[in-house]
Formats: C-alpha cells, structure tokens, sequence
C-alpha cells in the first residue's frame, strides 16, 4: 500500500560486505547513512576526509555523540499547561574525519579531476570502512589512495582513520591536512516533522584551542545545557621521505598540514587517532586529559592493534548474533547489515539508549521512543543480554525525570516515562501522539519482564526493576477508573495506542492489554519480594511510599481490565470506537498520498479506520498467550487490509503475526519489506539515518516469525518453518545463559545446546531437553 | 464553583455612568478597559493623555483598529499537515491620545504632586469620557484639569480628545504637547493562552510625517502584511493669552508644543481632532487625503458639534436597545454598560467583526469567534437589525478563505469557517479546540436563518446567504458518514463540541443537532430558490457547480441524523464516550485551581465529565423545539453540576435555561454572574478587555431568560416572569421592522407595539396580534 515493493538491490550482494563501485551525487546522501559507522557512543556518517562539494542536499556532513545534546524552549502556537517545555536534540558536533589531501596545489576532490577506479567497502565482520581510489589531477599527476576508518566497539572514545596516499606518476610535494572542525550546526528541518527539530546556527562555542605537534585538541562548551565536549587527536605520518609539519589555528578549528617531498610509488601513510570526552560523562576538568590518555594509549598500541581488537569483538557479536540464510544472499546481506548497525547503534554505558536513527543521522532528533523496548530490546537480549541490562538500567536512570512527569500530569504517585526524550525529560511537542501514549509504561515494564524470564537476575529487580514496577504500576491505577457504564470495568480514558493515526481514544486495546500486564506483573512481583526478600520489600516500600492496599488495588485493576470487542465481527476493537468510523477511502488514495501524515489533516485521518502500524495486531504477539489462534487470525484479518505501514515499525510485526497464523507469504512479504529497508532505501529516507527499530524488526521476523519463538510464562518454544525461497536458515538464541542454535532446513530444525547447561524448551507442543553440546532434530510436521 | 459569587461593586451605582473618584494604581489596568471608548474600528483604552509612570503590569497603553493586523508564520514544535500557518494579531496602533501638560518645568503626572479632587466618568448616554481633576504640582502651583475624549460612533475614522486647564493659584508659562507616537508594540504574551500572542517589537515601519501647523501626520506599514496606516491629528487651541506653536518630529513620532502665557483662572482649550484611515480599507495614495478631509471637516464643524451628533445616535440606540429594570440599580447600570460596550465594539462595516475583547484589548489577539453568531448577533438582530446584517456579510466577505480552508481538510467541496481570525485565514494554533469545532459552520448558520426569520430579507439570502448555506452543508455531508454500527445512521466523528474541556469526540450532541439544522435548512431553502427564483437558483449551481443529488442528500443526512442519548439516564449525552468517563473530582479540586485549563494537562481533563461551559445544554436553548421541557431538565440537571464555567460564556446560557425550566433562582444568580462581569471583574482577566460575547449573554439572559422570549419556527413567543427581587423590567425587540416594547411587572407583562405593522406572536400559549401603538396587557400565569 503506497509503496513499490522489492526495489532492486542498489548494493551488490557479498555475505560481510556493503559496497559500492562508483561514487553518485544522486545517491550519496543516502549512501553516507549506510556507511556510518559508530559505536553506541561516537556515530560518524559516511563523509569523505576531504570534504564535499556536490550540490545541496545531497550531503550531510554529521558526527553524533549518543546522548550530547542541546536544549532550547519548545515553542507553542497555543500552549497549554503540562506541555512538554524543553527540546532535546543530540547535536552534530566536531568534524574529525577531516584529511584533506594535496598535490602540489591541487586539491584532491571527487568533484575534479578524474576517478579512475573507486570502490567504498563496509566489512561488517573487521568493523572496518575502506575507501580505494585512483585519482588522476587535472594536471595529471595520478595518485592511488586508500583510506580505512574505524570506530571502535571496545573504547567508546576512540576513532580511527588510516590514510595512505601513493604518487603513481610524479614526485614531488603532497600535503596531508589533518583537521578537526568545530564550526558545525545541526540540520535546518525540512517540511517533513519526522526529520528534525528547528535548531539553526552554532551551537557549540569554543572553549579552548590547544595544539603539540601532533597532538591537538578543541574543547567547546553548548549555549544551553552548557555540556563540555572535547574532541582531540593524535597524528601519525609515516613516510621515508622527508616532510615537515606544519600547524595553525583557524577560528574554531585546528590543522596539522604535513608537508611531505614524495616520491614516485611510494606510499605516505598518516595515521589520525580521534577522540570524543564531554561533560555528561566526566567532570568538566577531566575532558582533555582523559582525551590525551585515550590518544597517547592507541598510539602506543598502533592502527594494526585497532583493528585486531575490533575483528575480535565482532567475531565474539557474530557468534553469539549470526543468522545465516542459505538460498537468498540478499537477504543474508541484508539481516547482517541491520544487526551490524544495532550493534554500531546502542548505547552500553546506562545513560545512553538507542536512538530511533542510531547515531548515523538527525532524523527525530536523537530521541529514544518505545521501539527500544518493543523492538531493540529483544535482538539484544536474546543475543547479548548485557547490553539489553544497560538499556533498562537507563530508564531506571531517568525514573525521577518520569516521576516528575507524572506529577505534571496530574498523578500524585508513581512514573510515567517520557514518550521521546533524551536525558529524561519529555521533550513530545505533541501531545497527542507523544505523552498521550501512555503505554511507554508499560513497554518498559514488558522489556522488563522479558529480561527476567530471559535472565533470572533477581539482583537487577530488587534493585532496580521493582522501582521501576511499581511506579509505573501506580500510575496505570491511578490513570483508569471503575466506569459503571462498563461494568464497573477498570477503563483508560483518552490515550493514544502505537497506532498513531488514531488518536486521544478510550479504552485502546493495546494499552488495555499491556497496563494489564503491568499491574498483575507488579503485584506479582510485590507478593514474590515480599515472601522472599522481605527486608528489600520493606526499604523499598520506605523509600517510595508505598501502601499494601496500592498492592491489591493494581490486581484489582488487572482483574477487571476492560478488553473491548466486537461481539459481532468477534474480533478485538482497536478502542472503543474505532469500528463506528468509516473505512479510509483506500481505492481513491493516490499512491503520492503516502505517507497519510504528510498529506491530510490529523483529524482527516484520525475520523477514519486507518492504521499507520500494527497496533490491536501488536499486542496479539506480544502478549500472544491471551489470543487463542483463531482470534488472532481474526484480528489480523480485520486489521492487515486497514494498515498503511506508514510507520516502519509496521511490517515486522504483521510479517510475525502472519507467520503464526499460516499465512506465509504475506510472511515472507513483509519480512522481505523490512529485511532490506535502509540497504534498499524502501521508505526512501535513509539519509535522515537507518530505522534502528525495523533493523531489530528484522530479527524478530526470522526468530518470533518464521522460527515462531514465544517465551509464555516463562517457558520458551519455537514453532519453526522454512519460507519456501529458502535452503535454510540457522540463528543462535541466548536463554538463561544458554547459547542455543536452531538450524531449520527442509522438513526438519535442528537445536544445538551450543553452550550452557541443561536447557529445556518446547518444540510445537513437544517438551525437549538438552545437555550441553547436545542436538536434536525434529520434524517440522503440519509444514 | 471556583468562584466568589457577587464580588462587592467596584464603580458606585448610577443609572447612565460609570464613575471613578480616585485614582487606584491597583486598579488602574482593569479601569483602563471599562473607560475605553471605541465605535468599531477605533479603540482606545482608558489611558491618561499624559502617559502613565505606574509599575509593570498595572497598565497597558493601548490603541487598535478592527481588523488591523499582523500576520507572522505560526510555529509548532512538530508540525503536520494543514495546521493554521499564520497568525493574525490586531495590532496596538500609533498612539494617539497623548496630551502632556507642563507648568512652567513642572510635568503633570498623577504619580507627582498631589491630586486635589479626581473624578472619571464614562456617560453612556453622552458616549463621552471625561475626567475632572484638581491637581497641585510638587512646587505648588494649582491647576483644574477636564478632560473630554470622544471616539465618534458615526464617523468610524474619527476621535477628539477636548482638553481644558485653568490655573487656579498663579500665572505663567504652560505648555500642552499633542502628540503622535507611532513606536508602539503589542503586549508580550503573558502564561495564559487566552491573553494574546508572542508578537514583540516594533511591527509598524514610519513610512512618512507631515507636520505642517496644527496638522501632523504618521504614516507607517507593517512588517509582514505590508498594510499601511495613516493616524492624523488637528490641533486647536483656544485661550486668551499669547502662545506659540512649536512643533518638531522625533523618532517615530510628531508633536506640536503650545507654548502659553497663562494667566489665573483663564481657561486654556486644545482641541485634538484624531483620524485614522489604513489601506485595509482604501488604496494607500488615498489615506493621507481622506485623513486630511475628515480632520477640516472635524475641526470646522468642532467639538460641540462631534458631542451632539454622538448622543443623537446614541439616543436612538438606546430607544431601540434600552433595558430598564426597576429594583436593582446596579444591575441596570451593568446591563447599560454591557449593552454599550458591544455598540462600542462591533465592526460595522462588513468587513470587520466582533473580537472577543471588542477593541479594548489584546486578549485573544483581536480574533472573532463563535461568540459573535451565538452570543452577540441576536442582541444586535433584535435591536439594531442592520448591524447584524453586516455581521453576515463579513461571513459572506471570507467565504473563499473558508472554502479554501476546506480543501486543506480534505473537503472537495464546501466550505469550513475559520474558528478563529480576522481577515478569513484559520489563525487557531491548536486544532484540537480550534479547527475541530466544526460547529462554528452551523453556528453562522443558525444566525443566518435568524436573520432571515426576524427581517424576511429575501435580497440577502438569494445574494449572500443561500451560498453560504449550500457551501456550509457540503462540508457536514462530506464530514459525516453513515455508520453500520450505528444503524446506519449519519455520525459525525472527531470533532470538539462548544465545551472545550472535551475534545476530538464522535458524535458530539450540539455538533450533530445544528449539523442537522444546517443541512435541513439548506434543503428548504435549495427547494425554495427552486421554486420562487429559478433562475437565481440555476446561477448559482452553475457558479457553485452544485449537483441536484447533492441537496437531496443534505435532506436524508439530516434526517438520518444520529443524536447520542442514553436510555438509561434518558439524557442527551454531550457525545459517544463522555458518560463513559470519570466524573471530575470536584471535591478535591482547590479553589486556586480554577480554571482548570491554567492547571491541567488537557489530557487530564478530557478523561474527565466535567464541562467548561455549556454545550448540550446550549442546544436545548439554541434549537429548544427539538426537545420537551423534561428532557431539557434532565439534561440540564446532568450537566450543570459538572460545569465549571471556566469560559464566560457558560452562565448566561445555563441562567436562561434555568429560567424555562423553572429554576428560578439558579437562573437569577447565573444573570447575575454576567451581568456585571466586568464591571465587577468576575473572571479577574477584565484588564485584557471586555467580555463582548457574555455582555451580550446578558442581554439573551434577560429577554431569553426572565422574558422567555423564543423563535420556533418562524414564531415570536414570550413566556416571562418577574424576579423576584426586581419590581419590574422592560425591554425592546424589533421583529420584522417592529419595534415591541415588553414590560413586566408584578403578576402582568405589557406588549406594546410602538412601531410598525401589525405583529402577531404568542404569550405563552395565546396568540396575540397588535396593531401599530396597540398594547396589551396578559396575566403572568403559573407564576
């Protein structure tokens, strides 16, 4: 619906391999987001070291911190109170990639001159962006370059460029300008509200300049949150000719020009060591000398030792996060591509999340939503559950932001997580889809209670998760009310669900369902602790205030959780209302018309039954235990042919729910839609950065669609089947400590108890228990 | 609720005036709207010719032009597609009244010296503000002050300011300065979002000055919508003793300085002629002209002159709109002074309308609302018919704003009236309570088929009204859709009622009743036009490009039109969901936290029963044949205690109900609440302006309330009773060109018909008919 489907491939297919062989101003936006690289922390687009001199827009020249950002009061036409007040947006800061190269007085540029052959590789298995070229000058002189950039997954403030030039055809002066640039500004926004916030002009002010030989560094300071950033770097010439070193200080910048007496084929290398350290992280009087450590120990150790360390890291990710897919290379590329920048996405130090564009671009402004929770969470936690710990450990980090929300918002108890935010603060500029989606509660809670069942790491809850349960549980109870036109049923009034092309509506669905979840996981927990941990249950209950009966009020609650359904069609209404609109009018919507948001009014859209992203269909899977089989074939009946997938969030979950109830080439469809996404440009706005959430989306598609992975009360169970383009497919699952395979070909899975001890699980309805190093095989019966 | 009920008075009690004998800094920002003077156009608030020297926030020196204004782009913190893009923001024009007073060195000020005697008096028979005064400058010297201002309600161009001083204990030099200030800016924008917008700065641009004797002239532009506008003055000064005339042109500004050689107890007289003329109105080379015409003519005709004029048109004003009650003094003088206040404030010139703060004020940024077609029209169609006439045309005058405003809401037809603007542009920067009251197109409905009903102007409908008709009920046939689940009947969805603490709802009770009303009406009339005027109607299909199955589905939506009601209560419900919501917590609502809107996220409210003014009950009144008196009990008794009258406009509607079904001190005290509004500054905002739509709501309280007075299909009904702590009341009503006077007394009403034709109409059940200067008197029974 509104989209062509299975564009062809743009990069050619190699198992570990994103590359291109030429260089297209058409396309090079786009291509800057693929060849990002980052490291959770430090994001770098795929700039070129020279700089750019295409037309506009078709560039942006960006390198994030995850989590460094800039405030500014939000502006409203007409505000009201308990508005969000204050903009969070990570910032572009310090342009380090920077080395400029010159023959003579010729400037190397792809913009002149002659590219006679050019080939840009991304080796998701060395984490390694390369860059080869030959260039001839407008004068001639011909010159092979080769240029690897790393940043790396083990030091989150450490980059690394490695620039080799070699006169092919002259000798004679070269000049190599290393530089770090500290006159960048963020994005202005486009018409489109999804790209970015409004911030114009310099953010980052200089602080401070200091440079050493090779050594130099800028230390800025932001205008409002008045965060420190330093951004330093060590250079590294060698060469066997002569050369010197020239430096100088341009206003908020500073260079190191080697000048280098070349020699006919030999080859100049210069090593750039960068580093990023702010104030969010560290006093503001540590930055520069824990950038110097950082510098001087990478020098020490040398490019090679990077390298070897970033290829060990990723050979430890790529046992644990593999998937293999034998019959479809594409896809094969494509799954590897988007778990890859998972991977380069997430932030692993507990203050720092996984923003909806990773760090490799602008696009909603650097802010973490729900798709963490829903979407992320479970590719890390069933492939590296520490990184998964780090993602709750966050929100257990802004819970004192979410309660101050919560008060704002009129509950005297408890949390409400922010809907998109940074560092805590809820930074919706619209309410309606933004704070009104309560259910980011509750998505927090269920990641929660995943992790638990995934994990048993009752440490974490008694210190950190129970907090977090019970403040978000009082504000489900404290948000609904016993509505005697109901039943007396516990209702939640004018909330927006995940679909957000409905809005302010009573009794959603998948809100229903999930605060559901909420409370009864509370008062589960509350009873657990208390028998178990009484002293833990007393502090804890000290510290927040809390009454037994609040206790007995969230089972209450769940208890009598108003559900609303349509008794007629049988199937699970989207909220109370949304059957008693009418259908969108889809036969007479253009395809331009797509994306809805950017073509008609909210309330156009919102008086229709029309759905952006899974939504009644969403909390089918995720609380799939509550649905029997026909009733989720009913909804997702009802509510596929409704769904614009507007949102990328969208595919990926009905491609899941259409695996489980047998309709497998929808399956395959949708699967195939998110799959290659961002590889594919499908949403064609992969220059504003990659749809973090639709790259884990692509995980739970093959694990939860295809293989039909289900953790129900705790028990874990696959239900597996082969599309029918495959030869094969084969994934590792981390349970419980376990590393489990599961090899599903032709007529058969096989389960690998790679690691770990005893581990008992469900294949279909059939118990099935291995020691460690055991296999299985079993038939894929009903296929 | 959230109120103190009947604040002491402020002003002493006078039938005609309204009188300050001191000078309160406390005071001073409130007083400023209640002694504003405008004629539509004009508007000056009550600020001191000499400036004033009191701290921030005490006063606000104001000037403004109906419908002259500002446009700047409108900025959301996320935008979507088809948000209002443009503000419109009445400006506060070149200053005009300043007259400053020097003896010898010593500069008047009521902040220096000592003030002797001081009186302020605003005569609403004269139409003329004068303030009296006796002041002692801190040397000593003594000198009486009178002060005249007059804004003329029959040139809308014209205003003088007669200023008198007399030495009382010396002779010597006095020097008076009239002066033009063009550098003015509108308020800076306070917390409460009713108050105003963000504009700050200078937005008029000097164009040229002339100053040539005693006339000088400004002439400046606005920044974005690049209007001009000329403010002129004449100056004449008449005294007995020598004096000179210097006049010099400081930034932004012209004086003249009359410099005299005063002598004890001679009186000197400047006489300032004011005028206004901007390109809103006439091409820009025509401005200075015509403002140099009407000041000649102004000064040769002079001031006595402008005074007599002013009170032969008020005479006949208050002939045809006089209230007279006997008993209760204060309330006269409130209702005189609501009822001159809206003289003094609606646009008479088809161009301009009635702002929510008339001319006084910036409250709302000058915008026209709803409040003028509900509230303000039928006191104006009911006294001065040919004001209302000119309200329609304004309607009339931005239909193709409202018809492009339409096509942006996905309407391929029709038209959708702004909810709120000046020019005809959507100006509402939150659609949840702006754009989705859709309501405000039948809202202008209702006053058109009023008009049509009261004055049978048949020229008006078939050239003005009958294409407002036709373009307002495609919008409702588009907007609607027949819902299965509904029994296929035509639900209106996601729209906002009148009560703005309840927003985006299906099936809203006052929306689908006036839908109704509106699209059944167009059908009449279409059918009509058909039949008498077949080539009117024939022209005007072709220039609408209206289809003949259009208006037969006007007629079968309005008669499938669903109404929501509960059975079980047996009450309208205001829509789909709100009796499916938690009544408010009223008891637990402090005082201080009204209104709720300045202490509730809107989330909070909307998932609450509770009303910021009326909204089903507002229909029972506006289309009260559709529902028996017991049904209009019920509801009122549901609804009224769930309301928080937040918005002024709530009382005088639920008052006038509370009067039909009986309660009669309800209805009392709720006439009260708006009766002296501002004067006794109910809603602590009257220093923003005056509360033109509840002034009028008083006016409605009165002769629809105690007076009962009703048009059911087509029928003039009264059915009054006498308040108890009244003696007696009495008003006029014109209905089709006659003048009836109706007085009520103690157990009888008295209908005189002073003027016109034969009238027949109902007294309770019995038709009455009286010929010209026939009275009757009827039994006020049941009372």
């Amino acid at each position: 619906m509104g989209k062509e489907k299975f564009k062809e491939a743009i990069y050619p297919y190699d198992e570990w391999k994103i590359r291109e062989e030429s260089f297209d101003i058409e396309t090079n936006y786009r291509d800057e987001t693929i060849f990002a690289l980052g490291n959770g922390y430090i994001g770098m687009r795929g700039n070129f070291e020279e700089g750019y001199a295409g037309p506009k827009n078709t560039s942006l020249q960006g390198t994030y911190l995850n989590g460094f950002y800039e405030s500014e009061p939000i502006i409203y036409g007409e505000e009201a109170y308990g508005y969000a007040q204050n903009s969070q947006t990570m910032l572009n800061v310090t342009d380090s990639k920077i080395i400029k190269l010159y023959l003579g007085d010729e400037e190397f540029s792809m913009f002149a001159g002659e590219l006679l052959n050019y080939e840009r590789t991304l080796d998701m298995k060395e984490g390694v962006l390369t860059r080869e070229l030959t260039w001839q000058s407008p004068a001639g002189k011909k010159v092979a370059i080769k240029i690897k950039r790393i940043v790396c997954l083990t030091n989150k403030h450490l980059a690394a460029i490695s620039y080799e030039v070699r006169p092919l055809n002259f000798s004679g002066e070269v000049t190599l300008v290393s530089a770090l640039d500290g006159a960048v500004t963020n994005q202005v926004n486009e018409d489109d509200p999804r790209v970015g916030s409004d911030f114009q002009g310099q953010v980052l002010n200089l602080v401070d300049k200091e440079q050493k030989g090779n050594f130099a560094a800028l230390t800025q300071k932001t205008n409002n949150t008045e965060f420190e950033l330093v951004c330093g770097m060590e250079n590294q010439l060698e060469t066997e000719s002569d050369f010197r070193l020239q430096t100088d200080q341009p206003e908020q910048m500073v260079r190191a020009n080697y000048i280098v007496e070349a020699r006919e084929e030999e080859t100049i290398n210069l090593t750039k060591y960068i580093t990023y350290y702010t104030s969010r992280d560290y006093s503001a009087d540590r930055l520069l000398p824990n950038a110097k450590d950082t510098l001087k120990t990478a020098k020490e150790e040398g490019f090679n030792k990077l390298l070897t360390t970033q290829k060990e890291y990723l050979a430890e990710f790529w046992q644990q996060a593999q998937v293999e897919i034998e019959g479809d290379k594409a896809l094969q590329q494509g799954i590897r591509f988007n778990e890859y920048h998972l991977l380069q996405s997430v932030g692993k130090d507990g203050k720092t999340n996984i923003a909806a564009k990773g760090v490799t671009g602008e696009g909603y402004e650097g802010h973490y939503f729900w798709d963490t929770e829903i979407y992320s969470f479970p590719f890390f936690l069933y492939t590296k559950p520490e990184i998964s710990k780090k993602l709750l450990e966050y929100r257990y980090n802004i819970l004192d932001d979410a309660r101050q929300r919560a008060r704002t918002m009129s509950h005297d108890k408890g949390a409400l997580f922010p809907w998109r935010t940074i560092a805590g603060e809820e930074c919706s500029a619209y309410y309606p889809a933004g704070t009104a989606q309560y259910h980011i509660n509750a998505d927090v809670i269920y990641s929660l209670k995943r992790y638990m069942e995934a994990t048993d790491d009752t440490e974490f809850m008694l210190n950190y998760g129970a907090e977090m349960l019970f403040e978000t549980a009082r504000v489900w109870a404290d948000l609904g009310d016993y509505i005697p036109g109901k039943d007396n049923q516990f209702c939640i009034n004018d909330v927006t669900g995940p679909d957000e092309y409905t809005a302010i509506v009573n009794n959603n669905c998948y809100t229903n369902y999930m605060a559901q979840m909420n409370l009864e996981y509370a008062y589960q927990i509350a009873t657990w602790i208390k028998e178990k941990h009484p002293d833990v249950y007393r502090e804890l209950k000290k510290q927040i205030e809390l009454k037994e009966d609040e206790v007995t009020n969230w089972k209450e609650a769940a208890d009598k959780m108003y559900i609303p359904y349509d008794e007629e069609r049988k199937i699970h209404a989207q909220d109370d209302s949304f059957l008693d609109k009418a259908v969108w009018d889809f036969k007479n919507t253009p395809q331009e018309n797509y994306p809805l948001l950017l073509n008609y009014h909210p309330l156009v859209i919102y008086r229709h039954q029309v759905l952006k992203q899974a939504d009644t269909v969403l909390v089918s899977f995720l609380l799939g235990d509550k649905f029997d089989l026909e009733q989720k074939k009913r909804d997702f009946d009802y509510y596929e042919p409704l769904t614009t997938h507007d949102s990328s969030l969208s595919s990926c979950i009905y491609g899941i729910m259409a695996a489980e109830i047998g309709y497998h080439d929808k399956a395959y469809n949708f699967f195939m839609e998110t799959a290659r996404m961002d590889l594919d440009n499908y949403h064609d706005n992969s220059q504003h950065g990659v749809h973090t959430a639709a790259m884990a989306g692509t995980w739970l598609g093959l694990v939860n669609g295809f293989a039909g992975m289900r953790i129900y009360e705790g028990e874990l169970s696959f239900d597996p089947y082969l599309p029918e383009k495959w030869d094969s497919y084969k994934f590792n699952v981390n349970f419980k400590g376990r590393r489990l395979e599961v090899e599903v070909t032709s007529g058969e899975v096989t389960y690998n108890l790679a690691s770990g001890e005893e581990l008992e699980f469900y294949h279909q309805d059939k118990l099935v228990s291995l020691e460690q190093g055991q296999k299985i095989s079993c038939d894929l019966d009903g296929e």
